[in-house]
């Protein structure tokens, strides 16, 4: 931010990547920073007597607020169960936030709430606290939600970025980019149509799955900036390079269909029910058929792995050629989550 | 909501009294609802293995960002810490959820951002997970701020609602309104000037002091919809009646020509540094001297009693005569907190 002397907070400061974690190091941590914040983190884990807690929090500001797939309501219980889950956490009790724009219909937000209550249901967490806040017309776009969660450990071992070795492998538990996709769709800027779902889902039946192998490494969600801003975050925590094979990326036809026609690259759109998990090259195979097995994993696929050789994010198309994957820079779809 | 068959959501809908607690009964209880969650709870007692916790979170929309004695950033650690603290527990750690608009300037951010750490650290609390969403030019405020905390329970002692008895007497700690106040000055709009700042603070201090009294029923921090608000839901929850005396009720002078130019009442404005206590009879002039005591409580006040002779929010006024104090309807002042 200094670099580019910057004076007011752009769209692209809350796109995921590099002008956000400026953002975010330069004034947040810089004046919040304490031993447990840790901005690379999905989840902290609270030291308290005899239990440890993990704790993690999300805001959701997604256009329109219903989309093929989901709403902004069950977007909201997803998103921090599942960054509970990649942290190896049960997720357990939530808060709830709401900024509600005056004039929105009582009807939608009844829908979004009661959306809210079977997603939380189907996790297997409840709602304990909440606040509401009504702000003029014109001051809000509809609904804006935050939640917080608390989830107990579920596992002794440790999964986090840290743990990552020279060559381990990478698997994503299905296909990416649909939920940036449908909600891109179900915008009528666009004009265009389609039968695409989002992927928003709990990841918890996945990470579970994971969580039973000891070489397990890492597990993140790809949110906002997709697969690609995952990886990055890997390549520069762990110096390691990241080696992506691109036929082995799941990516459905209709997906693949927008981004051609829009410009846009899978990789970077948002997942809402996906994990990108680093594990033990040994254990890979065995993971990937455990993963296949379970519903929301039938299509998980190992996409490739880390490597000492090279020192970026390279994507290796089917021909054997090679293209560097840069970093997120401008937001191609904000208010995607 | 469904009586006045309203379709649509109105500033009301926030202000703290009757119709915001039909729209979070009659659709976020509805659907969300479930043991743990009680609407009428700063924070929730969460049983977890060898400990207990309480959780709370609110959300902050102040207008403008910055007012005299505070800023939307330390209001966001205040308010959620003296939940934890009226309910019971040590406040220890916090996540923070930013909505910031498109063009806001960084400047103002860092300030808020900064001022947010002082408080946190004053609090002895740390904010240990976050999430920042930038919104689009016109679908925001400049700011909106949500955060959610963790405590760790003090006191073996029941504070809660439900403990208050026919005819305890109610003190508040300190003059009442400021906070409104203050942030009605702040806005040119009224064309006000003034000395007076916010109260805002933590009331840790206050709320350990009436810990150490056996008698201690009940604590709330009245922040949206004031002290009269704080006192319906006494009203309503037990049963009883409410008997204040005018004379007693603390209100600064300039607090009191404010409400008189502008015709509000001080009794439903605002405050974010105060508590409201319900004490057995037979300790209260015991914990008025202890709060006196402080520098935050000097210039507390017993204000009144719990009736079980009227059914009605009842107050003396300084010649005899007795008016009954309403419960809130249309909002006086949106978004003071």
């Amino acid at each position: 931010m200094k670099r580019s002397n910057e004076s007011h907070i752009t769209l692209a400061h809350g796109n995921g990547g590099r002008r956000m974690r400026a953002l975010i190091s330069e004034i947040f941590i810089r004046y919040l920073g304490n031993a447990s914040l840790d901005p690379d983190c999905d989840a902290v884990t609270l030291p308290f007597p005899h239990a440890e807690l993990l704790f993690s929090t999300d805001g959701f500001t997604v256009d329109p607020l219903e989309f093929p797939g989901g709403d902004i309501g069950s977007l909201a219980i997803h998103g921090t169960v599942n960054d509970l889950a990649v942290s190896g956490a049960t997720p357990q009790y939530l808060s709830l936030n709401t900024f509600i724009e005056e004039g929105l219909e009582i009807a939608q937000l009844t829908r979004i709430i009661k959306s809210m209550g079977c997603a939380a249901q189907a996790c297997g967490v409840k709602v304990v606290a909440g606040d509401t806040k009504v702000v003029r017309r014109g001051e809000g776009s509809g609904l804006y939600l935050a939640t917080s969660g608390i989830g107990v450990k579920a596992t002794t071992q440790r999964v986090a970025i840290s743990q990552i070795r020279g060559d381990d492998a990478i698997i994503v538990s299905g296909p990416i980019g649909d939920h940036g996709t449908a909600v891109l769709l179900a915008r009528e800027q666009f004009g265009l149509q389609g039968e695409l779902k989002s992927d928003a889902a709990s990841v918890v039946p996945i990470t579970n799955t994971l969580l039973k192998f000891s070489g397990l490494r890492f597990m993140r969600d790809p949110t906002r900036g997709g697969v690609a801003t995952v990886l990055h975050e890997i390549h520069r925590s762990t110096g390691l390079g990241v080696h992506l094979q691109q036929a082995a990326i799941p990516v459905r036809d209709e997906v693949a269909s927008v981004c051609e026609i829009l410009g846009y690259d899978p990789l970077y759109l948002a997942c809402e029910g996906r994990v990108v998990a680093v594990i033990d090259q040994t254990q890979a195979d065995a993971a990937l058929r455990a993963l296949q097995r379970l519903y929301d994993g039938r299509e998980a696929a190992i996409i490739g792995n880390l490597s000492s050789h090279t020192p970026y994010v390279m994507l290796e198309t089917p021909l054997g050629g090679q293209r560097i994957v840069e970093e997120l820079e401008d937001d191609p779809l904000p208010r995607i989550c």
